[in-house]
């Protein structure tokens, strides 16, 4: 399992709406027979490319023990059901790590013990659940893993009083945010944001070339946005949802199969996100800049007094630094698991 | 030199208004006859401590070679002039470090120089300013160093719109925050946070106890503050300041021997010493938590757009954390040597 884990880090990320999976198979002696890892959608799944190297090769599968780091799927989107190809395989017994959290794709370690195959399951799901983070999250709640980005001076404003923040961060830091756009599969803003401050929402290297696959741009809200608006220029898809709501727009999105939506909207839009306990993850870029007014990071959360105050939980702090440039710090925090006093929590029920 | 840093550093700090020295005296063969550092004002200097070590111990300094990290002061203070006290040893020889940049105290270079002593200066000086970094800067400058402390939420808030403000920040953050008062010596903040605040303004150890040399808690503003406010507590020394300058509030504390403000004051406090030049050191505190809503950190620094922005240098990110609490990070920054546009400067002319 160790080594199907392996195989499925090998992957990149984001694999547009799929998940990490690695997969072995084993003779029943114990010697690895083949491997395989899933690349993307519109791909192999990793026991599919693993049966496929096998019969490329010749390899008899007939009794084997398939290792899979992922329940293994039971329904035919762009590739058929792994259940139905393992079972076809012959192989005699199935260990898998992470039950899968899809409704639609789950049930293949029923279909596989209802064809009389031996089914193991739960080895090492922790560190699958972990390698599929967001997307585990995403299918477990039917709806995208939500990132807050921001980016602050010490006061906390996220403009100066005439609107303008170009740059409040380093250079460093900008191409950090890059890096992290890049790993989600939707960039979300308000339409506002797209009339005030018109960004391309594009992803960019650090020698700020569009990198090739680029995150879905979604612009929120019932104005009209200006034709001329640089997320329509082409150079990655934009799609306008029509809602004030941040579960009707996160519901649309899921079910153009978005599972990690980059927000990098305004303060509004931010605690429109907050009110509706539908902020998963908060990244916020600290510059070592004094503003004394300006843009709040975000508007009011119904919070009056420092009890009630919405408490995080800090997973990563990262100085960001490069030569010649402000030193900012990258503060990354879950809202998971912590209590968010008067504000809706992320269980539904 | 090099041992006499060492034994300098082996004072703690504060030390009242004095900087931290050592001194060792060697033979003219270069063994060492006697070492000396300076423990706190009322204190003897390093090099008096030294020579009279020598006289209890009957160690002749006739010809010895007396290395100190600081020129040796000229003037009676709480104790005599050093530079006599060594022409008086016979030592033939002085190395030192730094300069002393008290106009009052310098002099001593010419004084042995004048007496027949050969006098060198400038080996290590950088280390020995280093480490009376908060001294050096004081009496370069002539008022004291200031280090502008607040805690914030990550959205810039210092207390929630009720003003409660209990706490923003853990309680290993402020454990760490008063342990930063007690290497100040004083408490600066303004009448409206005595009226509102009430705060005590001491120095408590990690369990809750007051150390023992507290820093003077002053108050600035205009206003009279009611004679039940705590910090006529008895607990510490406490300075009424009537003014609402900053420059003038620091040379009063600068008359009175401060060298280092550690500034607690609000909003409106904290923007009048930027927009006076009079910070020298931020320290804050960012928790994981959202306000939304609350006061601001700091007041309105005239700043209106961002290339107008004040930008100081990170020097230092501290992740502080504690079991069961929030992980806060602390971010300490310069505002020497960094572009306050739109601000005025710390060169006095």
């Amino acid at each position: 399992m160790r080594r199907a884990l392996e195989l499925a880090a090998t992957a990149g990320v984001p694999l547009g709406p799929n998940p990490r999976v690695g997969c072995v198979i084993l003779a029943p002696d114990g010697t690895t027979l083949v491997e395989g890892f899933h690349e993307g959608a519109g791909t192999k799944h990793a026991e599919a490319a693993a049966i496929a190297t096998a019969q490329e090769r010749g390899i008899d599968l007939t009794g084997a023990t398939a290792v899979v780091t992922l329940e293994p799927c039971n329904h035919t989107g762009r590739t058929g059901p792994c259940a139905l190809a393992l079972i076809g395989a012959g192989v005699g017994r199935v260990v898998f790590a992470q039950s899968d959290p899809n409704p639609e794709a789950a049930g293949g370690a029923q279909t596989l013990r209802d064809a009389g195959i031996d089914v193991e399951h739960g080895l090492m799901a922790a560190e699958s659940e972990d390698l599929n983070r967001v997307w585990s999250f995403a299918l477990t709640h039917q709806r995208p893993f939500v990132t807050w980005k921001l980016a602050t001076s010490i006061d906390g404003r996220s403009a100066a009083s005439d609107g303008t923040s170009k740059w409040i961060s380093s250079r460093a830091a900008r191409i950090d945010t890059h890096r992290l756009r890049g790993l989600a599969d939707t960039i979300l803003v308000g339409t506002n944001t797209v009339e005030v401050d018109d960004p391309q929402l594009t992803v960019r290297d650090a020698d700020d070339r569009p990198i090739a696959d680029q995150p879905l741009r979604a612009v929120m809200g019932m104005r009209e946005l200006p034709a001329r608006s640089r997320v329509f220029d082409g150079s990655a898809g934009t799609v306008h949802l029509r809602t004030h709501e941040p579960a009707e727009a996160l519901a649309q999105l899921f079910a153009r199969e978005r599972r990690h939506v980059f927000l990098e909207g305004g303060p509004t839009l931010a605690a429109a996100f907050f009110r509706a306990g539908l902020v998963d993850e908060v990244v916020t870029y600290v510059a070592p800049v004094l503003l004394g007014a300006g843009r709040n990071a975000v508007d009011d959360l119904g919070i009056h007094t420092i009890t009630d105050a919405a408490h995080l939980r800090v997973t990563d702090v990262t100085v960001i630094e490069a030569d010649g440039e402000d030193t900012c710090v990258r503060i990354t925090m879950t809202t998971h698991g912590t209590a968010l006093h008067g504000l809706s929590t992320h269980e539904e029920d």
